[in-house]
């Protein structure tokens, strides 16, 4: 048997962050448990999804030692609807954890724990320190242009590529491409791709991390994102990224400067029409005059012009109008560079006079 | 041929109100479209998915008249993309309905305007004014207790019953009731139903008149509520509501008054367990406390305390935890009474010492 005595803010913290990795469906009754370990060196609480870990060291008063499944999603739900102005006392026995907090009692069952995965890196062969709304920002730049269909696995996900001094992510569904990339004290050169699901778990954990500091660690087989009391493993998909950088075009014939939020106003409206006929945009750039438009059979037709700066060639092609939208969101600047090379081939968009992310996008053919 | 000059805040208002009642999915394409009447009165925007009806004046200037269709989901969201700081002119003819505003072009096409539903009430036989916030209070109160089944087609909706200086709201499911009434000056006694769908329209256009006065009307078939420049209309369901006053139980056995958040507060942690198991959790009052619990085979076990004051004999039933908290979210008095006859007879809920509000809930059986 063992007790706890608790805060019940540390405890809510604690159990939301290792919840958000049980999963609603599980295949065997332990995949949706969290387990308390109760340990020399503290109690912790852990979940796993087998493909991601979570592993939370809870502060609080105990005694005995041992390790206990309950009900992730049942104790998550208790420990929210308790009150948090209280402390709580939890019992455990190899039959039940009871919670008493205040004038609410629980009684809840446990699940055998012997067969919970482990929830532990190797020794890690690469390691570096980074800000967690650094990690955060770089994700958010790239993960909106993975592959969402699970069967395509070697798109379904982020690739990060370490070394020489830089931590590269990108991503990229086959139409259009992200890549984001700052300057890192990176010891040894490593690629891996992490799956989709993994990099929303990071992004949440580097999202509740604000600024502090993380450490990441390698192992050849997972990754593990630590924080204070908090440490996020993921496995990593054993399938081959395609080379990226054979995708990214060389030199341009056309280069237009463009105001962002002006040409993000104006593709939504080009959107109405576009979605209701064949989702794509007519782009056409003449002298310092950036025309789109799109036409519905059923709906009507769409003209916005939009005043630019162009270098070189006039260029006129077509595209998916979503998918600039998308990439435009993710640009900070005032004023957004797109770079043309023709009618045919993939467009390079980035942020006027700053380094460190661009986006590819293929044109649709022009009928 | 017909020209509008209008403030596009204006237009983005009204056709915000009117697009609310274009049907998602449409029988005919004329009911998928806002209808513009150009008058000697002025600009109307109109739809009607033939059960409820909105007609919204247009502030603006104009020349010509005639009446125009265009499909209201892509005239809705063509007006929300366009900027707001410009004005906007419209030219419609029979084939199109064109918008030039900023550097922004669309030009729509357009649907025979003659099979458009009517959208006007015959000589009205009653009448009355109401606040708009009482009246989205009144409706808040008691809609959450409407059948959501469509084919209960006398339960699907509100009751209303006016009369004797009364209007009186009532609506159930068979397993609860809920009823709220105002002091009122109103002639005559009249008794109808409106359906789910055209009370929450109502419930909308009352939430966003705010402190404004409204003047209903009733011409024996359809009910219209008219707010400056904006009227409402909806057609009455022609099936008899149950003889409700036959469910309000007389008297009481048993009275207890609770502090509602703290009721509240215990019956969310009891349903964590109780939707794992029965649905039902058990009530017991002794002395001046009120003991809630519920169990599950699979999860566990939860005992919840309250203090209560409490008159007349102790009582033991079960009940639905979500149909309690579902009524305790409409009482606004710090306490709330528990009115119990036994534990077969109906539960009648109300805030301490205010009028005009009371719940209904059956209990289960205790097995």
């Amino acid at each position: 048997m063992a007790r706890i005595a608790v805060d019940m803010q540390e405890l809510i913290t604690k159990v939301t962050v290792v919840s958000k990795v049980v999963p609603s469906k599980v295949i065997k009754p332990i995949l949706g448990c969290v387990l308390f370990d109760l340990t020399e060196d503290g109690v912790f609480l852990l979940a796993s999804d087998l493909e991601t870990g979570v592993k939370a060291k809870l502060n609080c008063e105990y005694e005995g030692f041992g390790r206990f499944a309950v009900d992730g999603k049942v104790f998550y739900e208790v420990v929210k609807t308790l009150p948090t102005d209280v402390g709580a006392s939890l019992e455990i026995t190899p039959a039940s954890l009871s919670i008493e907090c205040g004038k609410s009692k629980f009684k809840l069952s446990v699940v055998d724990p012997s067969d919970f995965p482990e929830v532990s890196l190797s020794e890690s062969s690469v390691s570096f320190e980074i800000d967690a709304s650094l990690l955060h920002k770089m994700i958010e730049k790239v993960i909106f242009c993975a592959a969402t269909d699970e069967f395509m696995r070697n798109l379904n996900g982020v690739y990060w590529e370490l070394g020489n001094g830089f931590l590269r992510l990108v991503a990229s569904d086959g139409f259009r491409l992200a890549l984001a990339e700052e300057r890192l004290e990176i010891q040894g050169e490593i690629g891996f791709l992490l799956s989709l699901k993994s990099m929303k778990e990071l992004m949440s954990v580097a999202e509740s991390c604000g600024d502090r500091k993380l450490r990441f660690e390698y192992d050849g087989k997972r990754v593990g994102i630590v924080a204070t009391d908090v440490e996020t493993l993921v496995r990593i998909v054993e399938v081959e990224f395609p080379d990226y950088k054979r995708v990214l075009p060389k030199a341009f014939k056309t280069k237009l400067v463009a105001p962002t939020n002006i040409l993000v106003e104006a593709l939504r409206r080009t959107m109405v029409i576009a979605k209701r006929g064949s989702e794509s945009i007519r782009v056409e750039a003449m002298e310092n005059v950036l025309i789109l438009s799109s036409r519905s059979p059923d709906f009507g037709e769409v003209t916005e012009e939009i005043e630019v700066r162009k270098e070189g060639e006039d260029i006129i092609a077509a595209f998916n109008p979503k998918f600039l939208i998308e990439a435009l969101r993710h640009i900070e600047t005032d004023e957004v560079e797109l770079n043309f090379i023709d009618s045919t081939s993939p467009l390079q968009m980035n942020p006027l006079d700053v380094e460190g992310y661009l986006y590819v996008v293929m044109p649709i053919r022009i009928v």
